[in-house]
């Protein structure tokens, strides 16, 4: 047994009797984590100037990115903020238990569907390390055990915090040992995408590039997204100005987000009105601008876009632009270049939004509004675990309900089928309030 | 492009013109198709005579089993039952487009939570015809686009149901043509697996091996269940009236049943008390059991069971005992050994019952109840679409919510998130009823 597969069984069995953990008790565990996060601030942030000088090595040779080095460095701001996130994790609902119907099938026969935690999650993230605060929190929470592989340039922070997190589990006796792990190595994680005998999920949190590894790499299923090419089609009653404040803030508020648009569709019929206004705008914001050949005839100083860019998260200040006939080629072009991420209509037409929110096949589908806002905290979920462009299970910004599951619990009194199928008894399928 | 490769990309075409599908028509197509499969009678018979024909040859040389040539079968009453069956499902509540939550954001920023198809989904199927209705039914009702591989011994059975629903389908001018198709070949099979790119969900019904090859051999997302390996552990107050009834039903009842249990365990302090009475009671039924060492001391003519027999699905009048230390032992062994599916205890002591309902880690958790209960109509769902083991979307019985997913809806009028990033405006996250 690897040590890996040993860290694994030991998670799966604490899954289990994490299933006797009470809402207090995980409470009170989360609360004392927050504080103990606080109180070793200065141990951690230490940890943290041992990454750095490495991390600012590389950033020197080109090894790592600016951002990458930004997401690596903790402050105070940013430990007070993992503090409570802790702690506003600690005042979501306790899903584990809930029923969530009752229903009787016959005399003396009653059906309970019952969420329960998933089981046994890895985490797999890169630079941040306050994902290590935040997801083990969530585990607590939802009484899912958890395997965190964190990035090899954050190694000292990473094991700074869990060690914080893991001595405050230990400190309360009746917690199952192993329920959270920290491990390090790539080794890990090949080791891990092959364990389906142990982990029934795999939340990736990083690069596109991380989540496609993962993806297919993997038969255990996998929350999250890897694309994000996100739209914005202007319709023909679109308002100018929303036009403009929209677009503008979902390219330029924060354009590696993976919800900043990558491609705008236009309706023909506008183009004239619209596109030379809106292309001035992005432009003073300092975006770059490929076009499709409608454009370049409408507006000068447009690069000319290719099939590749309809493809392509640029994850900076570069936004495609391309001239449609009207809302049903629309709708096509994103459900076939799109990543089902966020895609937005800008229109004043209610027919036509939604039609465009009921046939574009995405997690999210706006309404005069920017794509920026598809977000678990703007969403009011309390605590994200992360965006899922997956069909099943979960779609979208993912709150703590993603990591759930239910259970039928199935209560009689001695009930056998054979007295239903002879006859003797029926069923009544009765709701119970 | 391969045929099956046009096949899926048409399909997923349809699946999103489907979500301009009403109620009213939905429910019109199956009340026709019910209507068509009636007055089709004697075609789907006939085609039928020609399956079984072949299957007697077979039948004679060993190449399929009596129950597999029996579910090949047709009569007047399976008919009946499909007719039936279609036009329950039209009853059902027609899920899509369904809003299942709405919240205010913000001032003037409206989210709903809506529910909608999952896309396009590929049933994969081994001798019963029937599925073929059932499916297609369910597939219409939920707008979801399906692709149908039968099994080649009931070729031309499938292909004339197929017939007349297609027909149906194709008279009624505002359905998207390719919603349902039919594929017949073993590498059409091989291709839908690599079709990740189309395929949103793959169900397959029928044996051990299918399930198990189809989840071992594709990225897309599997709904199903491949071992069914089923326990019933008997508490120290557990009531012998009960334990004789439910362990009886629950073997003998229907015992190729994927719900049917397996193994029995048994609390050490009640062996002597109740194993020979429910031995008595099982031999007296024809079931060969087969027992641990304190089974053997306990009661004669028992053989000896090995490790490998607590993980058999024996399908058969077989049964495996075993004696455990208490409730612990039992929900580990369960844990360990079982398969997810569907397990029972039997006892007097409540709080018994509960820890072990919460701690056994399988879809179905039941108390003084035969297992047999397992089953999307006996928990009145009105159509199954399969019993799932996985940990994610869907556990259990699945009926047709099974076949759905969710999308995010926002409504704004032009906003930004810049003006939340900067305090111009404050989240207020409020439930709307």
């Amino acid at each position: 047994m690897t040590n890996l597969e040993e860290i694994a069984k030991k998670g799966k069995e604490a899954s289990i009797k994490a299933m006797l953990l009470n809402s207090d008790l995980k409470n009170e565990v989360l609360f004392k984590i927050a504080q103990n996060l606080e109180t070793s601030k200065d141990f951690i942030l230490s940890a943290n100037e041992k990454d750095l000088a490495d991390a600012k090595k590389m950033l020197e040779n080109n090894e790592i990115s600016k951002s990458a080095y930004n997401r690596l460095k903790l402050d105070e701001n940013k430990l007070k903020d993992m503090v409570q996130g802790v702690s506003d994790i600690s005042k979501l609902e306790d899903l584990v238990n809930k029923t969530l119907w009752k229903k009787e099938l016959a005399e003396g026969i009653e059906l309970h569907k019952v969420a329960c935690p998933i089981g046994l999650i890895g985490v797999i993230f890169e630079a941040r390390p306050d994902v290590i605060s935040q997801i083990s929190a969530l585990a607590i929470k939802s009484s899912n055990a958890v395997v965190l592989k964190g990035g090899s340039e954050a190694k000292n922070t990473n094991t700074a915090i869990f060690e914080v997190i893991n001595n405050t589990l230990k400190s309360f006796p009746g917690f199952p040992e192993g329920f959270i792990s920290l491990v390090y190595t790539r080794e890990d994680v090949s080791e891990m995408l092959k364990l389906d005998k142990y982990f029934d999920l795999i939340i990736p949190r990083g690069s596109n590039s991380l989540v496609k590894f993962i993806k297919e790499n993997t038969k255990i299923p996998v929350l999250g997204h890897s694309d994000g090419i996100c739209h914005i089609y202007i319709d023909e009653t679109a308002d100018i100005n929303k036009v403009l404040k929209i677009c503008t803030d979902a390219k330029c508020q924060y354009p590696s987000a993976c919800n900043s648009v990558e491609t705008i569709l236009i309706n023909k019929k506008v183009v004239s009105d619209i596109l030379p206004k809106l292309c001035e705008e992005l432009k003073n914001n300092g975006v770059l601008i490929k076009g499709d050949k409608t454009c370049l005839e409408t507006v000068l100083g447009i690069e000319s876009a290719t099939e590749a860019d309809w493809k392509t998260e640029y994850g900076e200040k570069v936004v495609s632009i391309k001239c449609v006939e009207g809302l049903d080629e629309a709708i096509e072009h994103i459900n076939l270049y799109g990543s089902h991420h966020t895609d937005a209509i800008i229109t004043e037409n209610k027919g036509n939004a939604e039609k465009f929110m009921l046939m574009v096949d995405s997690a999210g589908v706006y309404h005069n509004i920017s794509t920026r806002f598809a977000d678990g905290f703007r969403y009011g979920f309390g605590a994200e675990v992360g965006i899922s462009t997956n069909k099943t299970h979960a779609r979208g910004p993912v709150g703590i309900e993603g990591l759930m599951i239910y259970k039928y619990k199935l209560y009689g009194s001695g009930d056998i089928v054979s007295d239903f199928t002879t006859h003797k008894r029926s069923f009544t399928h009765k709701t119970i309030n």
